[in-house]
């Protein structure tokens, strides 16, 4: 597994140049997806064409899942799957050039065995699993506080804030705030930092997957937002929180 | 002016010091002011003290508007009037450790001559004013791309979005989306570095003072809800946006 790690990050961190010379080149090729804010670039294709590359040449016979290119549906997790977000925050990458990170998860017969999320211009790595740990960088993290609601901030979806749905409007009352930066990267780094007990949002198996691995292992609750697993297989409302935290989201949804 | 501008640097990296070094002491004492959710720490008071005491051995004679310790009413603006926010965005302060500014503004009889936001923990100051320019760290800016509010990112306060004032939930269908951070100096920066074209809140004059004076001198136009002057006697919804997004949200909330 060691092997793996140090070839997973040697592959973020060349993918993450990539990524800072063609903010410099300043010839972004912006196409939508599935609405119009919904953006995709000739980087993140290249960023995801890149990670496969790697992965094939490392493991020839490795599943992918992954938002960009027709990769982003895969229904046997037999064998070794690499679950992976090229850029996850198009919309800031494209007008903030911050605030987006590089996502990676490894599943190994159904296992959930290792993630990676990188905060590209911040430079921060979080990765680790079940095995070895959660580390940022080379610093090994402990749970984070286990913080009642009353004392959390909360990162969520404008979409689900605005619409109340789930009474989470209440939640947020209960709560210290609410945080939206765009990137689901991003908010999970804050849950395994200690920045927020709770995110909740409409995520794609690409968005969650490596946050899911280390979270768990940190203690986290991720679930969907009826409480059941997540099931690497379309987009669903997912709740991450910290223990107390999810426990009090719960009682106010249900 | 050059005198002033490379004291008030001073004071502000002076400053800056002090908070690391109190959030290096994890010993905070945390208090409320008009709600649950309205924090103050030890930390805002020392620092709105210790910017108080280098104004007074600057200029005795300089009046001081400022968020905590009772300074925060001022009717007579004749002569040097320093407006200071010594933390802004405690609550991330507390919760994040990170996301929080400190902001300085000069006015002199009633001109507004000079403003200092500085992002402590990512060490990025804006300053500068209508007479020297506006300034990151050493790099002076240009007015950033003027783009329409469909092209554009919107800061937005919780409570405005959420309450959909000013039918503002259109706007942000309109636009690229909308992202909440819970500090209006890192709001202000996003605005000045390009990577936002609005920002609408509910802010007091040491929350907008700062940001205001450097905005005007790089083409925003900065005024409250109703299209009005800010008027820096009380706490106002703020429009701040670039001069084709700001027509549009004007065109869509009158």
């Amino acid at each position: 597994m060691q092997i793996l790690i140090s070839e997973i990050k040697n592959w973020i961190y060349q993918a993450s140049a990539i990524i800072k010379n063609e903010i410099k080149k300043n010839d972004l090729v912006i196409a939508t997806k599935a609405s119009r804010t919904d953006l995709v670039t000739n980087v993140d294709k290249m960023i995801q064409d890149f990670l496969i590359e790697r992965i094939h040449r490392f493991d020839p016979a490795a599943k992918i899942l992954g938002e960009e290119n027709g990769q982003d549906k895969l229904t046997d997790f037999s064998g070794r799957v690499f679950v992976i977000d090229p850029i996850d925050g198009t919309m800031n990458f494209v007008l903030e050039k911050e605030n987006f990170c590089i996502m990676i998860a490894v599943i190994e017969d159904n296992e959930e065995k290792l993630g990676f999320i990188y905060d590209v211009m911040k430079d921060v790595l979080l990765w680790g699993g079940p095995e070895v740990g959660v580390f940022k960088d080379e610093e090994r993290l402990d749970s984070p506080e286990d913080l009642s609601l009353e004392e959390s901030l909360i990162g969520m979806n404008s979409s689900i804030y605005r619409k109340n749905l789930y009474h989470l409007q209440d939640i947020v009352d209960r709560s210290m705030g609410v945080r939206m930066s765009g990137c689901a990267g991003v908010e999970l780094i804050n849950l395994m930092t200690g920045k927020r007990n709770a995110y909740i949002s409409n995520l794609a198996p690409w968005d969650y997957a490596a946050g899911k691995v280390m979270l768990e292992k940190l203690g986290f609750k991720v679930t969907n937002i009826e409480g059941g697993p997540l099931k690497f297989s379309h987009r669903e409302r997912v709740i991450a929180a910290t223990p107390a935290t999810f426990s009090a989201i719960e009682d106010c949804i249900r």
